[in-house]
């Protein structure tokens, strides 16, 4: 009797150590993590130098929508980070000002959980969003308005200085800098937990068995080399790593110094057509071929192709509701739009 | 004693029979309107029809904001109608598909409050909100999209085609006219009450006494011959009446055949700026100077266009909230934009 107790013991505990790892720890051993649910972990993610305030988001969120900073008065950051549509504009290259299309005909990136990397750009020269927000707005292809003229339009206006000293104290010096930062801000809360994040949290049947086999591919063939983390993405890499780009001549952009080029996330990546940095692929099964190409020097079969992109599929994530914003009317002070 | 009773009760009834009216009753008497607050009372002006659906309202507002029913993909009827800014871009002249301008110098007329006018566009050419929205979506200077183009994009998008068929039932066909019908069912809700109207509904502490000041001044000065009922504007009148407009050189625009011109609501007017059919005038004091002369053949001084000025703020309304749409995601049958 005690004989067979311990082969039964020893049969369960072998069973136990040697169980092969569930899918929802194979991934998060091979670095990809779930948005936390819990408010507090959260935070110390998004806001790590609690900048978020009520007060700053709703601001924050205005000028994200806000024409006005634009030299036109036409353009926002919502003209091509469009939070209906993925955090994306769905063109090639992004266009603004007088219809001009970026100079490298680089794709606008998406700005959901844009919080989650850990550089922005295409070549990852800027540290958080905070300091993003200040390149567009003066960019002369996108809202081509000089530092000057958006604080003069801010501040010409009298019920945007109130919201400003509400959400920063009477004494705040409405200057670009902090109209910029608080453009990042309020992107700090653009996040959208997925049913991926609740199969990575425990909850087995958040995804089909198609998309499990999906998954499972995109581990096995190495994707999270550079896909990782909560954002599956937003490291840098090389690139092209093995192979030639097919697309590489639409544009010059060659990423940083070194070639580096910053990983875009795949959250909501169904959403954000067209791909790659010059936005030259349309749809997804054609992306993850070349990136098998490129990055992993391996022909992905439309077959296995297909069964990632139905994985991709449920990385997309429920956004945060937004109310359309009401923008304070300009004043006979206001700087006037300029088209030209 | 009877005769002291008589005497006293025939001042008492003389002074009853002839008290001036209320300003309130002044204004109704000369045509002004207020936004009705009984809710059958105002569905029968904003939806003679009975078409107004929750679904179809939902439905509307997302084409309103949907950049895909353009060409390029980049423009939305939001816009050259920005529910933020008052229903309008604050630009002189309307400018869409490849930064084109408006080639008649035409100025983006609000939304808010256009059920209430008797026609659509600047020359009236338009009867209701159902047929303006074909306009602007066709227009080459607008959103430049082919009825063809607009069809193809939403009927390739099946979560798009479900919505037609939730709002409309399983058998709609999902044509330019129901996809441009549904925006005016939607433009129909854009209703803004404010203090005027209830002042107009009895309540004197609504406006300040300045307002009231400039109330009078826009009475007896006769603006309500044009700025009449419910949308202090809306219906149609020759331009210039009397003598000729100072900007008249900016555009060709003259109105219908016979020199007729839509007549602007007033509603919201502090947020509309540039003011006139070709945006010619920045400041609501110089509008209504210029109106003065062209219209009614006088000079109204600075410090009476300041008190009608004043009274014109009364007129800015609450917004109805709009919780900013998610677009449901292109597929891959989904006619590219295109920014040419």
């Amino acid at each position: 009797m005690n004989i067979i107790k311990i082969i039964l013991f020893s049969l369960l505990a072998s069973a136990t150590l040697f169980a092969a790892p569930s899918l929802a720890d194979r991934a998060k051993s091979m670095t990809l993590k779930a948005i936390p649910t819990d408010k507090a972990e959260l935070s110390k993610l998004t806001d790590p130098n609690k900048t978020i305030t009520i007060e700053k988001v709703e601001l924050g969120k205005t000028l994200y929508f806000e024409p006005r900073l634009s030299k036109s008065g036409l353009i926002s950051c919502n003209t091509c980070h469009n939070l209906g549509l993925g955090g994306v504009d769905g063109v090639p290259a992004a266009t603004g000002h007088q219809w001009t299309a970026n100079p490298h005909h680089l794709n606008s990136p998406t700005v959901y959980n844009a919080v989650f990397a850990l550089s922005q750009f295409w070549d990852g020269r800027s540290p958080h969003l905070e300091d993003q927000a200040q390149g567009p707005m003066q960019a002369a292809p996108e809202m081509a308005a000089p530092k000057e003229l958006v604080v003069a339009r801010i501040n010409s206006i009298p019920a945007y200085v109130e919201m400003f000293k509400k959400a920063y104290g009477e004494s705040v010096k409405v200057d670009f800098e902090t109209i910029t930062s608080t453009i990042g801000i309020f992107e700090r809360t653009l996040v959208t937990p997925s049913r991926f994040d609740d199969f990575l949290g425990g909850d087995e049947k958040a995804l089909s068995n198609a998309e499990k086999e999906g998954l499972e591919l995109f581990l096995n063939k190495g994707c999270t080399a550079c896909h990782s983390g909560i954002a599956l993405g937003g490291g840098k890499q090389k690139f092209p790593l093995i192979s030639k780009y097919t697309y590489a001549e639409i544009g010059d952009f060659k990423g940083d110094a070194n070639g580096i080029v910053k990983v875009p996330t795949l959250r909501n990546i169904i959403e954000t057509a067209p791909y790659f940095h010059n936005g030259a692929i349309w749809t997804l099964k054609e992306a993850i071929q070349e990136m098998g190409r490129t990055q992993l020097g391996q022909d992905i079969s439309d077959e296995d192709a297909t069964k990632i992109e139905t994985f991709l599929g449920s990385l997309t994530g429920t956004k945060p509701q937004i109310v359309y914003p009401q923008f304070p009317a300009s004043t006979t002070e206001t700087p006037k739009p300029d088209l030209k």
